[in-house]
């Protein structure tokens, strides 16, 4: 899994229906964990709020993960990091 | 998920007949997003015109959740970014 | 999917049995695509010829999508680019 | 699968119930192994310690091999280097 | 597939018991290959020696590809390259 910071949303409104629910939140990668990308796009089903640090799961996991199975998803935010901790 | 823009798109005659009825398009990345990668060919079934921001799901999440899961296909546009929203 | 282009095949002999029948290509990725990496090896079921633009797919969807479900393939060519067309 | 080193631990309380029960270690890539990226968060089964040189597993990998197929991971510590080798 | 040199292997001797007969090879990736990542750890079923070129399947593929559908093994050896060849 990846950390990152949450800084902001974007809005689909044309999308595959198979997303409708879902919100799409930008997240600003740690910079040790980017691999020279900075931003990924990733589905939130917990509820995480702006500025918040997050756990990020990608690919697979993040579609089968996040019981959503048969979607075009393969980022979501699957924890918030306890705050005070530092992981760089 | 990535962000990014449809510059164009690609012809191709001689294919998998597993992808007969795809669109090819060019997606150029944003800039945080593409890891030293600036392109990616992700099939469009959203009808997103040259231009348009979109979200782009790469892996098995463009194949299975477009309802392709038998094609050889691993980036799909499966949304479009509304328009004024500014993500960098 | 990437694109790039045919330059050459490599021969393996003592390969895994699920392999056999297969042509490994030697795909010079368009700069735009490679994200730093600059060559990938693709089977190649279309029949692409040194020198010819081709869309190569990788992960899961060029195992399955190429119908070699059980094959410990990761990548293959899966079209082959119209010619005349500039993608770059 | 890749070598990195444990070098601490992430907590998060509000996360993804299938997660629960794991832990989150942060590994330190070696460096010839991370791409850019230098380090990874992975759930560990086996017990490794801070400074121990670990094999980390990615992708459906880590789920699937880790008996968590339902659960939002990609990476795990799957084995612990023995003492006294170089790898690079 | 990539392509790399056997340059040594790695032993653990705690690990996920789904991994018990494996074979930890680590693989330098040729130069055009690596997008940055220099080695990667692959399991052997071909019985490649040290200094021998192969052909490396990554995520699911060397998974499934080796028979191992339920291990945690995200690249594999899964072809060694003719002696004579130049690929780069």
């Amino acid at each position: 899994m990846l950390i990152g910071k949450v800084i902001g949303s974007v809005v689909s409104t044309r999308k595959s229906e198979k997303l409708i629910g879902n919100k799409f939140m930008i997240v600003e990668l740690a910079e040790k964990m980017g691999a020279g990308q900075s931003q990924i796009i990733a589905i939130d089903n917990i509820g995480a709020g702006i500025g918040e640090s997050v756990l990020v799961a990608t690919g697979s996991a993040a579609r089968i993960g996040c019981d959503q199975a048969e979607a075009p998803v393969d980022a979501a935010i699957v924890g918030i990091i306890d705050a005070g901790q530092r992981f760089q």
